[in-house]
């Protein structure tokens, strides 16, 4: 199996666990995307009921060509089951780092809403240590933010990239932010990084996700391993 | 003296602390309406030379209006001295509530890049303790705002009023959020819950300002006082 092979197994085995009547969080990326093509799929051959809150204009987009239909947190304010990608999985914890498709914020807010909210990954994305391969993407309001980038500096952030378009120009979240791209390196207290983090001044959010995760499934060459913590 | 001869002379005070050749972030509300008045005057007639960094839409008006010099953090990342009024000032501890004007973000970015960082109130704003008067406005992202308000209330937030205009509609703030003031009553620990409110997903920034003021100057009908930390 190639990348792609193992990224739908594993949106596939997450779509399974969808049941009539929930409300589901719909994530943002290429591995999510497969997920929602699937439960499009059941919706239409199935006739499965169900309603969706995307995290995303792109996964709205999607959800709506496959023709799932869609709610807010207007009329539902718990989410039954969110399945998001992730970007890292910390082997022993099942921390993640999300966000390097820059839709972290609405990312959190359905996740921290939902009863379960289940990561599918790849075999690429769990590492022993948060931090070691990507950076951690930090959702800043725009007003200061050369402000806030120096004092993500003073915190041990050793390289920071505001993240741009392909074009050039820095790129504006779907919440109107500024994403800086930090990279702390490997981190050995998430949940302390996470809490100096939130209590930065100009800081929106992170893609720090301590103990949210309730199932991983991770797609290796010949299986999906469920992980839990 | 009325409410506003106070305002004005905590202002006028305020104002006198600008030294040619500052970096000054300039408020919002009534009292440092006044205040940016003040160091208008100044500009023009003592020729005081300083750039400003104003924390609203409203206040670049006001100091446009006056002609004092506006800069940004994109050409000065610290700021030498930060005058802005308060809602209610915790008399031991010098604590703040800010925001009823709905420019909390901006103004809590602006004050922690500051290396001083004056409050001007009248006499109707010093408390025993935060809470007593006011709610903590909180600003949060718009998606998923009512998910929030949950947390929120959870967290025992007793009454919670998503801001509005005078005309009915939801307040947007300048940074296209949405403000919930979120009455706790009298607060006994203000950096506990401002650690909690940071690490609320949702949550962009708070009105607790703990720690944050290094001098507040009160005026009551016969002078202005002056309290540090």
């Amino acid at each position: 199996m190639n990348v792609d092979d193992c990224k739908r197994a594993a949106a596939h085995l997450a779509a399974s666990l969808v049941k009539p009547g929930m409300v589901v969080g719909l994530g943002t990326g290429s591995t999510a995307a497969f997920m929602i093509e699937r439960l499009g799929e059941r919706v239409a051959k199935e006739g499965l009921k169900i309603q969706a809150i995307p995290t995303s204009e792109e996964s709205t987009k999607l959800a709506r060509a496959a023709g799932i239909p869609i709610t807010t947190f207007a009329d539902h304010s718990v989410v039954d089951i969110t399945i998001d990608g992730a970007d890292e999985v910390e082997r022993k914890t099942l921390h993640l780092i999300k966000g390097l498709g820059a839709a972290l914020l609405r990312e959190k807010i359905v996740a921290q809403a939902s009863r379960r909210f289940v990561v599918i990954v790849d075999v690429t994305k769990p590492v022993d240590q948060l931090g070691q391969r990507v950076p951690v993407p930090v959702e800043v309001v725009p007003f200061g933010y050369e402000a806030t980038a120096a004092r993500l500096e003073a915190m041990g952030a050793k390289v920071i990239r505001p993240r741009r378009h392909l074009t050039g120009e820095l790129l504006t979240t779907d919440n109107g932010n500024r994403i800086l791209d930090c990279a702390f390196g490997p981190i050995d207290d998430v949940q302390a990084l996470a809490a100096r983090l939130d209590g930065t001044v100009g800081v929106v959010e992170h893609g720090l996700f301590p103990n949210m995760a309730t199932d991983v499934l991770v797609a290796t060459e010949r299986e999906v391993e469920q992980w839990a913590p």
